[in-house]
């Protein structure tokens, strides 16, 4: 086992930092070393905060500390921390020599200035924005072998690029259009906080937007996606499901002239013919989130109206897995040169 | 109480039939006489069939028969029966001089040729097409006192109708832009028949699109709306909510140049000032489903970009209530001269 | 409406307190005239703490203030408040002369000893607690006209005294043998504070049992059934549901020798012939949750097995009507002399 | 893979069949070669059922037919099918040489008496009653080894037996009382079928029990402790929860004089210390149905009151897996000299 890499996970108490270590407790290739939660707290066994693990783990989740961390030598760390603290830690980290996987949007844009005004702090290191593999495995597997810093996804811009990055990269979108995205997620993409808007009974039977027209994911996947130059190119509204996991978006865009339903997936499946995480619905059937639930898979497919090029995409993910997790051990995975579905089966 | 209008409610076994009853039988001004089912069948306690109705009424549901119907002398009949069931028998009961409010399709369409296309049936009323009024109660409580036929509009449109209707009316949409209303509902819009789609295990901890291109309220709204001759004017998209009762819809839309917020909540507001079941959102705050889950209201509100002109509509109702029973019933009370909100507090 | 009695809610921020407030702005014979919340917080429009209430009040809530409450000269007041806070605001509130209906646990036990136990706290009072009406209402209406302190009784408790007070009243169970009441609630019963407890994710697809052997309604419950002098009486084991409102008690006790369903029946049938709010499930059907969620009713059924004398009860009620705004109103209805039934149709 | 075992499942088309075929899918040293539905309909591809498995695997599911099995020649048949259908076929398949594993209830009684009296058909095999492995792993190890039919225990029956069996085997609960289970399943338990039970609306937000005093579980669960005999040792009431998967039972039962908590304890963790899916929960906190949904696991836990003997126990699993599919694949690996978590990681 000594020759396996070194895993670290920092935020093990939010639930991507939990279904990281259960990924990591069963991964032929990497070794849990470490597991911490924020910089106060006590030292508290993994199986008290996440009874599910009972049984699998002696772990303990320690609270965060360079110095501990660097004790325990580890190749890679996974960082499922809030923004700011991402933001934070991450230049140590790297120093030691480790990968660092951020979970956060710490290091997903590329321009500074968008940070004070969707994040709300300021950011001091450019130089790292740079440089930080955007890690939507799909786009970047050349990039990763050897990425020192990967910024994973946002669970929701993952279920957008994934169908339409493809799509316009092949100029069969409309760009005069504005590209919609009604989005609707699972509350554990609200973290593990209890707060007024995940108490049960504010969720259950209930249904509603958030954010619209000021959610952070929007200037992420403006950017995926190559039109952030334009303020009438996307609309991305999020909505909260009373769900746990998953998200399924509805995205609507104009097709252009003549590019029909058969040349959308023609598309697809060339893009994703060696992805083992996205799957094309093909035939009549539309993603739904029960088929994406608890998998590392990002669905896609569409309907397009022939008379109008109308196109409606459906995509699904599980928002903790490719949206969060098993993307970013898919990242790792390559980052390290393994098969990149590695613990993910 | 011999004075009360006297009531029948045909489909009293389905969701929108019990809660019909349910206003009925508080009802201060009309008096439930009848209540059938289909036509096969045995006469059942509504008890037995509703348990929540347990010692609320004695009265039997029995099975579906004209002449029982015209033996009670009703003056006024619910249809919470299927479309064709409603189109077939429509037209002998108007005959016995009651007044029909259908909670069905089967005269909400003024074109007959769309019933083939959409509903699987061929009208063979156009005359009672043209005849029915249209209930969505707001836009039409002149044509109301008297109406011998009303056509109660649909769960889905009724969101879609109620805020969007203003605002076209007053020349403040971009009509070269598609309206996009991606709408969600919850299961007792798919009725109480078990299948696949209702299917606890299928619903519970999912979300999906249906219908894509296809729903039959598309027609419906775009005739209310008066944008049913531009194929590209409108879409609309169903999806199916893991909770019980409540529509929300987002509906994306264009304003003309210079519009504002203040002035679309302001032709709302004028709009709706004598309207009891219509609630203007004016804040920040935008309809929830929970703010109207079991109560008659269709709430309304909105966002927009001022420096895209873009208008995101957020409207939510509950589609047993707003959607079907409640609005049946403010239909009913101003065919009958009443309060509008007559039982309905 | 100068005349109606002026109601004022203490507590208006909870689940309970915003049904009472529902309950009150539609009573024909009460008047709403203030609503407060804790000692700390600003003045917030009713509505911006319960959208729900958006077109009903234009009532504030304000920061709880025994000066406010005395200028608003109430005659009746509800506390929604928590325990201790109850106990400490009630001496005075009473001296203003008003009648209070406590929802809280604070004057329900007998024995003040029991509060230095179960609740956490030393019970000053005693003399209160004697005065105090347990407002079990279908059991004290005799006491009820006149009363100043209504003690509401707890959530829990309701749905085992009702269908099990009679029954040993009329010596039909087995002393001999421990009753067991397994009883599951929807989370309204926790409370609206945002805790682990809450977080939709930690209760959505889960269930649990809580303080077993702990809960503060055993207590409650033995008190009410006369036996609460025996250790192995009784055991009560509170379970938390994945929904919103409603609790169901599995009850386990043995019959006395010769005593029959029939008999069960009969006599619940007998105590509860002018209950309004009490339903007897007389056929097989048994009750759920979901024929009484949103109603006042508690809803009593029995299995027997006749080889054994073995009875399972099931009683269900909506934890934050019956359990607790309802049953208040019936009591306060009670206590002014109106019909137990008003405002609660 | 040739040399890996040869596994069929019929009753591919319901949810524990669904599951088993996920396992299937990975087992290092099984191979499925077969996927069978009911005797009609037609073949279609799993993933158009179970669009789950979209990916995984380009199998059809195939109307259920001896010949086309015995084609395939299968060394171990899961059967995931109806009681009846379960009894009708296995003869046979049995006479083909291959392992039986039969996930109904077919083969789990001795008696065969209790068949016409619990499941409504009258048993004609009560040799193969006789033969059969009553397989609840964790207590017939040394039985699996070269078994050729498996009764694989319910769902409901394995969160008693785990925990109880010890307990009585070690002489430790007073048997002049009744064991009462009063235990809670979600609605996978239900089937896939859809029925007015299993319907969305009418278990969502709701909770009831069912079958009282008449589930055929409380016969299996009886004989598997070895207190078939009195009528008074067991009460059995489940409950159907509105969640998709998972069971927890709350068990109440008498100690003997003397016995604590921690000898219950210490009698559980020697009896399960070699046992990788029971999980015994040995500090304050219980389980609950989220530590065990989606895994393999049974967990155990327990309260007593010291002052009076009285024993709580709690337990939980998934259903669909260790109350189904895991288990019988538990059993399948010992039968066939594998490890027996072979595939269940």
């Amino acid at each position: 086992m000594s020759n396996r890499v070194r895993a670290v996970v920092a935020g093990a108490t939010g639930y991507s930092g939990r279904d990281l270590i259960k990924y990591l407790l069963n991964h032929p290739q990497m070794e849990l070393v470490g597991a911490f939660a924020s910089r106060s707290g006590e030292i508290t066994p993994l199986t008290t905060i996440h009874p599910q693990l009972t049984g699998l783990t002696k772990l303990n989740c320690q609270p965060f500390d360079e110095a501990a961390i660097a004790k325990l030598d580890a190749q890679v760390i996974f960082l499922g921390t809030p923004n700011e603290f991402s933001h934070e830690v991450t230049p140590a980290l790297l120093e030691s020599g480790a990968t660092v996987v951020d979970l956060s949007g710490a290091f997903r844009l590329k321009d500074a200035a968008l940070y004070t005004k969707y994040y709300g702090f300021e950011h001091t290191r450019p130089d790292l924005l740079a440089k930080a593999v955007y890690g939507l495995t799909e786009f970047v597997r050349a990039e990763l072998p050897g990425a020192k810093l990967i910024a994973n996804p946002g669970c929701y811009p993952t279920t957008v690029i994934v169908p339409m990055k493809p799509l316009l990269d092949a100029g069969m979108i409309d760009r005069s259009q504005t590209i919609i995205s009604d989005s609707k997620s699972g509350v554990t993409g609200a973290g593990k906080s209890p707060t007024a808007t995940t108490h049960f009974v504010e969720v259950s039977e209930s249904f509603k937007s958030y954010n619209v027209f000021k959610h952070r994911h929007t200037p992420e996947i403006a950017q995926a996606l190559g039109i952030e130059n334009s303020p009438t190119a996307l609309i991305f509204t999020p909505h909260l499901l009373p769900i746990n996991r998953g998200i399924l978006s509805t995205i609507y865009a104009r097709l252009n002239t003549g590019v029909t339903r058969a040349d959308v997936l023609n598309v697809w499946q060339k893009t994703f013919e060696a992805s083992p995480f996205v799957r094309v619905f093909a035939e009549s059937q539309l993603p739904e989130i029960k088929f994406v639930a608890n998998t590392p898979y990002c669905d896609i497919g569409c309907a397009v109206d022939d008379a109008t090029g109308q196109l409606i995409v459906v995509s699904a993910e599980d928002n903790l897995l490719k949206g969060a997790a098993s993307q970013a051990l898919q990242n790792a995975n390559l980052a390290f040169g393994f098969d990149e579905g590695a613990g993910l089966r």
